[in-house]
């Protein structure tokens, strides 16, 4: 379990680095940042998931997150949205194949051999991060942003007692019922309804699958709002199964890292009270 | 003179917005950025000025100035660091031609006809800025990184009276004395050492140009310490003239944007109480 270290830099008494390893899910080099707080740990740890188009760069360098991190004492880890390279299967599309992993792991061919990210984020990658860095693995949250806001609930939804906390913005919150979705998740998943319910939060709240709360924000500028986020779905979910969404809709704000820097820090004050 | 807005987003209650106008000076369309903070304003401006190889974008989206630019009141305005386009005479090197503007005018083809970067910043874009934006222009001040540091330190000593305040990040200090700047002023200015010396912060504060004080922030992991910023020169030539210069060292912190976000906001409390 060999981790390379691509980059690092001090940044607020802390350090900025960025890594990689052979990942034994995906069968290929998987990239992610490391957020270290200043003193010797060991941190809580809070999954930072970027969106579509993004990597293990785009939330450390856009979401202004670090400074209250560093005040807070919270680790952050900031993985790849998939699996990349020559030999990983792609789409033309900016929202199929490399750079939408959608966070699960796909069974159809070209996807399935490389396109494993639910292993990788909750089997694989926690073990590399408890071993090489100053982490305290029994305290994890999680948070995400778009199709990493998708990952965060779902992942939460999916393997409870893992993360203390969850929060999104601007949430994929019912994958099977928007575009974005019924694209991926056939082609990654195949052609039964079950598996792309499965990784769908509120297909998984109505079937069942609980965490204690959730902070959900979204801006009501977000060009993807009606189309492909739909957070009414959510908190209809949410109400019929007793879970305490606090779901904020702000005026003006879009889909994009103006919009979170300006909110990132409720986040991380969330999970940091809960961690 | 119009102003083409490329990008708006609401951000931390105020909005950070790219934009493009025809410069007169520079012969190109120019860009920049700014932040306008929440409010009606008018807002003092602090100019950020990017370093080679950077453009509008850079400081705004890596340096996490805005969260206290909203609170202190501050609009941020943040220009491209070179004319450009395929007009635009270039060179393949990266500290040289597009993108390395060096805040000066050029006088030396093939730089001249475009290179105009000291009249667009000092002579034009303030005026686009107090006629499009809740400027107060009577309120300006500037900093900037690296060969930005070495703009903000001297627009500030070549035009006295312009900025209430100036500070920079890991300045080019003497380009006089270091092989960043012995290429860059030949080849912009021509083979007279007077040019180079009246485009030199040392060299401007020897001959008697004044600021009253400056704030320097340095990493002391910078790879570029020893052989192109040597802030000692900097510290001597302020020692001598009398200005009240606060160098602060860094152990550990290096040349990027972790660094400057971990201290920018040193900064913005700096110029906000000056402004």
């Amino acid at each position: 379990m060999t981790v390379e270290t691509l980059s690092s830099a001090a940044c607020h008494g802390g350090c900025q680095s960025f890594h990689s390893h052979a990942s034994a899910s995906t069968g290929t080099v998987m990239k992610f940042g490391v957020f270290t707080p200043p003193g010797d740990g060991p941190f809580p740890v809070l999954w930072c998931l970027a969106g579509l188009t993004c990597n293990e760069e785009t939330f450390a360098i856009k979401a202004g997150a670090q400074r209250l991190a560093a005040e807070l004492g919270l680790m952050l880890v900031t993985p790849d949205t998939s699996p990349r390279g020559e030999g990983v299967a792609d789409d033309p599309a900016w929202d199929m194949g490399q750079g939408a992993g959608f966070y699960l792991d796909a069974t159809q061919a070209p996807w399935a051999p490389h396109f494993a990210m639910e292993s990788w984020i909750i089997g694989e990658l926690p073990g590399v991060i408890g071993a090489h860095f100053p982490a305290d693995m029994e305290r994890q949250s999680i948070m995400g942003h778009s199709m990493g806001g998708h990952g965060a609930l779902v992942l939460a939804l999916r393997h409870p007692g893992r993360f203390r906390s969850v929060s999104a913005f601007a949430p994929i919150v019912a994958p099977t019922a928007v575009p974005w979705g019924q694209k991926a998740l056939p082609a990654y998943l195949g052609d039964d309804p079950a598996a792309w319910a499965a990784h769908d939060a509120c297909a998984l709240i109505a079937g069942g699958a609980r965490v204690a709360e959730l902070l959900v924000d979204q801006g009501l500028a977000d060009n993807f709002l009606d189309a492909q986020l739909q957070p009414e779905r959510l908190a209809a979910a949410c109400a019929a199964a007793g879970i305490a969404l606090t779901l904020r809709r702000h005026d003006g704000y879009d889909h994009g890292y103006w919009f979170i820097q300006s909110f990132v820090g409720d986040h991380l004050r969330w999970h940091g009270a809960r961690l």
